[in-house]
């Protein structure tokens, strides 16, 4: 099935269930006002919620008509986000625009950092940030919603959790990030909040794209109207979904309503070197300190700048048959109090 | 006001208000079933939850015995948990005790990081640990807890915005901070879930304590019965609250139920120096690490041990008149699984 949350006057919106081509949606009120409180219910409340997706499919309840754009993310605040960097190509692009190695730790021991989550963005909303000299950035990337997850937590027992998967766009500061980290404490200022996709969705949705811990398909993403990427999020990610609750859960439980996210998708070249831009043929990235990366690489300086006020992201990923399958993420930058 | 969350058969329990010598209660469900609900729309419940607090006092409404122990944690799960170490002693000492200097920014840039709020621990619930090769540590700090706080706040909005003072238990897991803290995203596994005083108060209940920004009492530590720390969490803050979430607050907003800790409290020694421990006249520390770390540096090596499973800490702050404000964090070690 499909969830989304409407815009009401409440913080938390109105869970809806939306139908499988994103047109219709129902409201879940009788059985849950809210996704989070969903979730809390999981094994009581997801039968119903099922039954009433089934009976929208099939015409069988008055539905109204859903527009992403009246969407919250799915849960507008959570009470865990917690992001890996799975796709170490990412991280090691990353961290080799700044002349540091990769440690051969970060290929068995999965990278991840404690996230905000009392704010999230809307979908379709702004991206409000206080300075274009922040190096405003996207991250498109994968995420999981869990039930509880007990300490300890085997592979087992994390994948039997997973209740839903969406898209997220992390958004980034890139230039808050080394003096932040250099204090040693992670992120705080360089990650304000994050959006997520429209609609999240039950695994069984993704059909054969989804094999337990990853999601095969291609993660695209358009900056400004124009191709940027289509990275597959079921190539090169090196810690799937129950590596990384595991990860979470080995010295606390985590609770019912926990987004754990894939880190940035990112594929390497045919070479195992860093991917080509789409404009040359390759799958392109799912963010933009990658392509400056590469462009430094290969010519000494990043050509393409960070995002500047105005600027738009689009974050969406289709079926194989070409259907938006959790409605697009589809933000422009904005200045705070502008 | 003093506001407390008993324990029922929901994850956030149910809101009561309590006296202030803290042998009653009543129910707030009138007006908030939860403290995240009181806090969604404080500037409506807020007078009412006020008016309730002063009828108690007064005998005029039906009260209940109030018992610690059927206390979760004020907020037992929150949108965000952000700790400060604001007490820069403390990150002296700890970086002493590995041989690393301080930075000078260290004095004019907080250092805060991102903790998991979705499971905070009962405050006479058990620690529950993995393993004691962890290195299990108490931190006792002070939180406060937030409203809505705009992007770019000041110093003056944010001081504003703090709704109610408690205390904290910080777990810590010594033994795994140097390999993560290494990987550069900040602490994960190594901080696991915290717990707080049994009952949170309106800053007015400090009385004189309260100065908008810090409270000047001691915070009393005792281990396994035995004192061990009575710093004044008033001196050596060198970042207030308020300083603490417009640093939050720089790039982004902070929802209604943050709340912002202060690290673990900290005193100098008479010489500037490390302080001493309480058996040698000193006022103690507030976390094992720090003693560890004088014995390091006073005998070549530590020779108190972290937590072991059945060890027991005690967090708790007096009044001038010696009545306990807050209510006592007691807990005792666990294995899990045990």
């Amino acid at each position: 099935m499909k969830l989304a949350t409407l815009k009401d006057r409440t913080r938390d919106g109105m869970l809806v269930v939306v139908s499988r081509d994103l047109t219709r949606c129902v409201s879940a009120r009788p059985f849950a006002p809210t996704l989070q409180a969903a979730l809390d219910d999981w094994e009581h409340v997801a039968p119903r919620l099922a039954d009433l997706a089934h009976d929208l499919e099939l015409g069988a309840v008055p539905a109204q008509r859903f527009h992403e754009h009246d969407a919250l993310s799915p849960l507008p605040r959570a009470y865990q986000w917690a992001d890996g960097s799975a796709y170490v190509n990412h991280v090691a692009l990353v961290r080799k625009a700044r002349g540091a190695d990769l440690p051969d730790s970060f290929r068995t021991d999965p990278l991840m950092y404690q996230g905000g989550s009392d704010c999230f963005l809307a979908p379709r909303g702004p991206i409000v940030a206080v300075s274009e000299d922040h190096g405003i950035d996207l991250e498109a990337e994968i995420a999981v919603v869990t039930g509880d997850v007990p300490m300890g937590a085997s592979r087992e027992e994390a994948a039997a959790a997973i209740r839903l998967v969406m898209l997220v766009n992390d958004v980034s500061l890139r230039a808050l990030m080394p003096d932040e980290l250099a204090k040693g404490f992670g992120f705080f200022q360089s990650k304000p909040s994050s959006a997520f996709s429209p609609v999240a969705v039950t695994p069984d949705e993704l059909g054969p794209a989804w094999d337990g811990g990853k999601v095969h398909l291609p993660m695209l993403v358009s900056v400004n109207g124009r191709p940027f990427g289509k990275a597959n999020a079921g190539i090169d990610m090196t810690f799937d979904f129950p590596a990384l609750i595991a990860h979470a859960a080995r010295t606390r439980p985590l609770s019912a309503g926990t987004i754990i996210g894939s880190g940035t998708v990112s594929n390497r070249g045919e070479d195992g070197g860093p991917g080509r831009p789409i404009a040359e043929g390759g799958v392109g990235y799912s963010c933009l300190v990658e392509l400056r990366t590469v462009e430094t690489l290969q010519g000494g300086a990043a050509r393409t700048p960070f995002l500047a006020f105005g600027d738009t992201v689009r974050i969406e990923m289709k079926d194989a048959g070409g259907h938006s399958i959790f409605g697009a993420i589809e933000q422009t930058v904005e200045r705070a109090g502008g």
